[in-house]
């Protein structure tokens, strides 16, 4: 975990950061952003939405900004080990094939066999553990295998690398009044909150989306110190059982308030985008099922970026979901 | 049939119905053109390429375009029949519903019974009749209740709605070196062509894309004069028994060639889109994986507008594509 204080968390530090992302060898790509009436979504409350669309990012998701910063600024040839079930794990093992490191995502057992295997198809080792087991079985790579441990939300600079999506989001819209970011262990929303608010963008309000079933950020704002408890959701991107510390401390700092929603209102927000002509995983579109169930307050007349930060949803998984 | 000349087809005629197709009350939409940079598509042959998304467009595809100039300029409370198994079907029973019109859509047998679902939930009339009856039903209907016929391609006021689309891509590429779009009956690309050549764009070459298995215009190209074939493709919207004979005149008059892209082509352009974040049917993946395969010559540092027509595709009709 983190031990550095928001304060290091400068603008001139993440603009470093961006361009180490803009120019990474990975290929991280400056997702397009759109008008919401440009698509046949349900009418959004009487103000301007813009979808920014992560959902067509390198690897699917947001994760490759981090990752890339990450992987830049350690040793080359290094040994990483990581936790992941999903979009981290894919994003950190297409970096270590790109850097030839050696790396090892340690996995809860409960995660689905293909992100395993597609894990292991860019060279990277996967340990199955128990979720209680998941800390002993990365600490043990650390002390007795001599890995360095990437944390897949409570690290500056993947938090850096995360802002970048922030500061482009600018460049198409300058001031917004409001963005609204998914938020798992906060990591996303924590660099891009940071980046607009350190640009200078004193009015804009950000908030952060989490599942009813976890929580952690919302709870954490709550009792003013990030916290944990047992997580439950289908949006498994935004299920990690604590919100990290850095994390927590820049949304405190920059973020307006957390909002929440439901499993179910995360289904049907992938069936309507699925039904505009996107692909949006139920963790992407938690921003859009809060816009659309009211959550977001005083939008009437406002401009609106609505950040939809991944697209990794099977074809299979994607049947189960109502029409 | 259309008995009117490709003379008809002028630029203030486009221009008027562009204008109606932008007010009309059907509500359609300004689709997002987005370069394929911005997503993880494989890399384009040494030329910039936007992708129009008319995937995102009303009743999710482009025929809502020509649908909405037809009507405009019927009389209201008209009863109106044509024939369609899939997406003209679908805006004509969408339009119906809007203008309070009494419409009927024949349909083939063999066209999915969920299609059929769709367009009754609008309050539109569907008789299923084997193939060889179509025009018998339509002229039953025409003859003994009185019904004006609308064609779903051979009609001068939906080629006028379609060209709306170019007058827009123009807009935001002024003058393309390449645009590809794909070709059934011949509607779209005939009035895109057009649209484009008429705005003066002399040098622009433009593409038609059918499939290898329902390669009318290709045929007729040959044979200097509208023709006829058995067809047989996944790309149901791609593959009308005849090519019309407007859009053939139009289309001899304005488009450099048409080529011909396989099923299985289609499949993994469907596939490949998917994995970037777009839903896109097989007949809307066409020019895609034209471009993809190598079909479109001379490309080297050509601007290009690659037209994505059509995003209907079930979630469960996407399980039998490839990965």
């Amino acid at each position: 975990m983190s031990q550095v204080s928001a304060d290091a968390v400068t603008l001139d530090f993440l603009k470093e950061a961006r361009e180490t992302v803009r120019t990474s060898p990975l290929g991280v790509i400056r997702t397009p952003m759109i008008p919401w009436s440009r698509t046949t979504l349900p009418p959004s409350a009487g103000c301007s939405v813009q979808l920014k669309l992560e959902n067509m990012q390198r690897t699917g998701s947001f994760k490759i900004r981090g990752v890339a910063n990450q992987f830049a600024r350690r040793p080359r040839g290094g040994r990483f080990v990581t936790v992941s079930a999903g979009n981290y794990g894919k994003s950190f093992a297409f970096a270590s094939k790109h850097y030839g490191s050696k790396g090892k995502v340690v996995m809860p057992e409960t995660a689905p066999e293909s992100r395993a295997v597609l894990i292991q198809s860019f060279g990277v080792e996967v340990e199955r553990v128990p979720t209680s087991s998941l800390m002993t079985a990365v600490n043990r790579c650390v002390q007795d295998d001599n890995m360095t441990f990437l944390h897949s939300f409570d690290d500056l600079d993947l938090i850096a690398g995360h802002a970048s999506l922030g500061l482009e989001l600018l460049e198409e819209a300058p001031d917004p009044d409001v963005v609204v970011v998914c938020c798992g262990g906060g990591g996303l929303l924590a660099g891009v909150a940071a980046a607009i608010k350190l640009s200078g963008c004193d009015k804009t309000r950000i908030y952060g989306v989490e599942p009813e079933g976890a929580c952690t950020m919302y709870k954490s704002f709550i009792e003013k110190k990030p916290v944990g408890m047992d997580v439950k959701s289908i949006a498994a991107g935004l299920a990690p059982p604590f919100a990290g510390r850095l994390p927590f401390e820049l949304c405190q700092r920059y973020v307006e308030q957390i909002v929440l929603v439901s499993d179910d209102e995360m289904k049907a927000a992938v069936s309507a985008l699925y039904g505009a002509g996107l692909v949006v995983e139920p963790s992407g579109s938690a921003t859009f099922a809060a816009l659309l169930h009211g959550r977001i307050p005083d939008l009437e007349g406002r401009e609106v970026v609505c950040v939809l930060s991944g697209g990794n949803i099977g074809k299979d998984e994607l049947a189960d979901f109502p029409d």
